[in-house]
């Protein structure tokens, strides 16, 4: 029988509403329940291990824990502890690791606590999550059930929400209109026809930028691999001050440019860079509420956009795909899980 | 006057050896100095704060400490405390700035010790590293004397160079065959032709790839910044881990890769990475001994590589640069400094 191209991400894409209000509904309470054991632990550092796209959640972790719980964070580099064998002193580290598959980093037996995604798969020799739940102390679910595309979308709204909910939790300060969430992703996607109309103009385009700033640089990075992995497009990932350095050299007539602007801080500090490529005649693709890629935001607090920004950004790498004419499920020279770390 | 294209990139790459012996000489004993006083304090975390090409030197800063002191590391999301004005609690925490122009983010303010590059201008109205010296407890000079050219080379060696004195100092460890690094510094530039060959030959590249694994993962960021501010081209610099993930779809041969693989952990753990680039038709350009792109690391330590990694990349974006009819001392879009974190 044969699949349509980008069938599986399409799907995976449009489920995003059902599997935040799930996590809502049926994780909420026990991530809760780890985040008040957390909190009765000193903790004067995270540290994040992930690769791939758990690594763009752990960013977002990582400005939540800066910001939330007022705490310097890292994201630790896995070859210094699988390669040369450090052993890092990590009393009153939480240490974090972040995996679609259940299945850590070598790095991981190391962990003071842990927060973990779950991922199921359709091979049946794979045992997601054994080795995690053997070496954390604490589990989180991400709920997001069976992801079988090979560009993972769901799993990463969810694990960005099981990530908010932890780190807002330790911070007591869960909010930020999480319960209009679910509808907001919907009526986000809901607009989804306009990233493909705009995959279609720019699909002959060599390169592009994707730039974000604050809690949307996670977005950008995210972006910027899903436009890499499904459409082998050359897309870069700046944050916008990193932008203003050397990589401007990059813009030009030929390269469009995504910005990621939702309402805030983060937004708001896209305003330079916007005057400047605007200044070299680059194409310019707004993420932003009533912008070319149109993201619903009313009532949800800057913390929790990034679930958001990513879902027209989605979209358009899976329409930009199908518009060159490669199938976003089936990326050359990829598989669904890579052992090394 | 009219000036040659790159001859200001070109002299100052060919300045390295000089300005790496004459920090040994005159920067060791200061930076010693601080070493020691930094031992006598209580560091459980050392955060790093930089942007552009000292965002690497801060990668391969942040490798010392995980490797060398055993400590946890992080790079600081500079945009939490200026766009969010994020205070988080630094107690215990050695914070290091890293800065070619002395200037340091507002976030350094926070500083409980500080590292500072050296970077002098032709312009009389900057004042280079007096904010640094009035905000930070210790400071480091990199000791690069006057940088002209808009892509900065020396003055990155020269980071590194400091950085590693300072963290081997603090780990009582310094060796590595520190000694012979001018001189291999030295010998590794005398085959700089042979980068400009391969840059001839790969001059119509629509993008390129750089990997590295663990020590020279900043190699292979710096070396990808350098291709995109001098060539525009587009370049990414991938962990030899993260290219398994999704970016190995961009792999095809239309694309070159470089692989820095010296002698040692990291070199070794690149060799999955060659199989697989190798299937799938690109042009492998490898940096390392006897290699397309040489370096001569003979006596020399895996912790100091990356001083040498980088020279051969330099000069290849400098030839690739001129190949391609670009003014690799002129990028477009560019200028000396940028003001923003």
């Amino acid at each position: 029988m044969t699949q349509l191209p980008g069938v599986l991400m399409a799907a995976e894409i449009a489920e995003q509403p059902q599997v935040l209000a799930g996590l809502l509904a049926d994780g909420a309470d026990p991530i809760a329940e780890v985040a008040a054991a957390l909190r009765k632990r000193r903790t004067r550092f995270v540290l994040f291990a992930a690769r791939g796209t758990s690594d763009h959640a752990a960013l977002y972790g990582k400005y939540l824990v800066e910001l939330r719980l007022g705490l310097p964070a890292g994201l630790v580099s896995p070859s210094t502890m699988t390669i040369y064998g450090a052993h890092p002193d990590l009393t009153d580290v939480l240490f974090v690791a972040v995996s679609q598959s259940g299945r850590v980093p070598r790095s991981a037996r190391l962990g003071e606590g842990g927060t973990r995604g779950r991922r199921d798969y359709d091979r049946g020799d794979q045992q997601p999550g054994i080795a995690a739940r053997r070496r954390a102390q604490y589990q989180v679910d991400i709920g997001a059930g069976i992801e079988r595309a090979v560009a993972a979308t769901k799993t990463y709204t969810a694990e960005l929400l099981a990530l908010y909910l932890l780190f807002a939790g330790m911070s007591q300060s869960v909010g930020d209109g999480l319960d209009a969430l679910p509808a907001a992703a919907a009526a986000t996607l809901d607009s989804a026809a306009r990233a493909d109309e705009l995959a279609a103009v720019h699909r002959g385009a060599g390169r592009m930028i994707v730039t974000g700033r604050g809690y949307a640089y996670a977005t950008a990075r995210e972006a910027a691999l899903k436009l890499m992995e499904t459409s082998y497009l050359s897309a870069h990932a700046f944050s916008a001050a990193d932008l203003l350095h050397g990589p401007m050299a990059l813009v030009d007539a030929a390269t469009p440019v995504l910005v990621v602007a939702t309402p805030g801080l983060g937004g708001d500090a896209m305003r330079p860079v916007l005057d400047r490529v605007a200044a070299l005649h680059a194409a310019v693709l707004i993420v932003g509420p009533s912008a070319g890629l149109p993201v619903v935001t009313d009532g949800i607090g800057e913390a929790l956009h990034p679930l958001l920004q990513i879902l027209p950004l989605q979209r358009f790498a899976w329409g930009l795909a199908l518009a060159r004419g490669s199938d976003p499920d089936r990326p050359r020279g990829l598989s669904k899980i890579t052992e090394t770390w």
